[in-house]
């Protein structure tokens, strides 16, 4: 199933070659999560071509994880990035920071001049959980949904020499999602999903989730002793080809009017332009707060 | 006045030198700040003596701030701590983490020898904000709750090989905050209050929030491109005495049976035990799941 939120919050199914939208009786995605699934139909059918998409969940958490896909390991090693790429790393992404489909990501030009994509896949967890081991972690994999990292990556450089970052990717519409959550029994393995993607339609990322370093059962077990709630996202890692790596990278990096296709073959492909704080607020992006 | 939380998540009004609990007519303190504060009482009166404390508030969003006590950060230096302290570091706290006053903190003896503390004062943001600058960030603090930190370092030191940490401190239980919110009115001056940590009633960490390097409207300013919602919590760092910073820490750290009592005079006193697992759960702490 495509599990869909549109139209100011209501929660549908996604029959997308008949271009329909079923709506579901529940108020939001994750507490479609909470009650496992158990929701009726409320009898409306809408013309997918008439709904807007929104963000598919607002999680209670969003487990950030990197340094999976040994190819951005090595890209990052390979330009001396500042600290090695360990196994386990997580953070908490912001969750007021998510945007959905086609929502705008409003260059902050007062804060970073080196805005950054990072293509993930993020995975949905289905039910309540802590301190569980690999072989009981495939029941919590509901779903899947595309997530596009934006990291103000000079911030970022700044932030890790203190051993921490999170401000860098966490300022307000860096967290696109979407454009929905394609349920567990839909996807016949999670490890071999080709990733691509695309600025202005030029391919800048691409790889698949067979080039993982740990599978995804692991690495959701791996973290489970800080607790899962229902509907909570765990991401899996970025692959190669970021801005922040390429000998040019101020050639790479995102400008307003940039649109980025960030694509999961089978799972969907997440669309969002850049725009300038300008063309947002009709005025100049604020300096930075500093002391 | 002091907001509490009790009973199953019940909100009341503490009178605590009349030892009476006034209850409001609100689903969660969340939503007490979420209405502005306009909330009715329900009639409902009871003895403080017998209603059970639960955390005070469950925020959509806990900033988690560091380096901001002058005194912490040259304890670290001292000791050769793996990276500087910048001013400005910020992560999210893991919500599920947290606990109560009263709550046990559980020993996970299979991920972690060092069991540390960092008592700090948590700031309650009043309204929904981004992108604001000091002059208006006075507005958006509504009060203020004791947090006590708790970290495993050796899980921490390791994570900060990789320039992010977030696991060692989100652990379950590892997030107690209370006893209650004091609301902003009642706290003449914020930059003026008295902290003390003690562990078996012996004196750990001292200080003062007349310490910090900067003042609390300026770092809530300073953080706001990440957005705050009512009700989010943001910390505004912890001071010396720290047990990883001890010539002998193995004597600091924390171990089953530990008392803790995080202090902040003006605020309240928040008390959690450390129990083992085994005292928990009745049965061996599991191991960490590796790869």
């Amino acid at each position: 199933m495509k599990l869909i939120t549109f139209d100011g919050g209501r929660v549908g199914r996604l029959e997308l070659e008949e271009g329909t939208v079923i709506e579901l009786d529940v108020p939001s995605t994750r507490e479609y999560f909470e009650r496992g699934g158990d929701v009726r139909e409320t009898g409306e059918r809408l013309a997918y071509a008439d709904v807007k998409l929104e963000a598919p969940i607002r999680p209670k958490k969003f487990f950030h994880t990197a340094g999976n896909f040994a190819d951005h390991h090595n890209e990052l090693t390979a330009v001396d990035w500042s600290h090695p790429v360990h196994k386990g790393i997580v953070f908490f992404q912001n969750v007021d920071a998510i945007i959905g489909p086609d929502d705008d990501i409003v260059y902050p030009e007062g804060l970073t001049k080196e805005l950054d994509y990072e293509l993930e896949l993020g995975i949905i967890i289905g039910k309540p959980g802590k301190f569980f081991g690999p072989d009981e972690a495939d029941d919590y994999i509901a779903g899947f949904t595309v997530f596009n990292d934006i990291t103000a990556r000079d911030i970022q450089r700044k932030e890790m020499e203190s051993g921490v970052f999170s401000f860098s990717k966490g300022i307000d519409t860096f967290c696109p999602i979407g454009p929905w959550i394609v349920t567990r029994d839909e996807v016949p393995d999670m490890h071999e999903l080709p990733m691509q993607l695309r600025v202005n339609g030029e391919v800048r990322q691409q790889g698949n989730t067979n080039q993982t370093r740990i599978k995804f059962p692991h690495l959701v077990a791996y973290h489970s002793p800080q607790i899962y709630s229902a509907g909570d996202i765990i991401t899996t890692g970025t692959i190669s080809g970021v801005a922040a790596v390429q000998p040019n990278p101020f050639d790479f990096y995102l400008q307003p009017g940039d649109e980025i296709e960030a694509e999961i073959t089978g799972i969907g492909t997440l669309r969002n332009r850049v725009i300038s704080w300008e063309d947002r607020y009709g005025e100049p992006a604020p300096a930075r707060v500093d002391w």
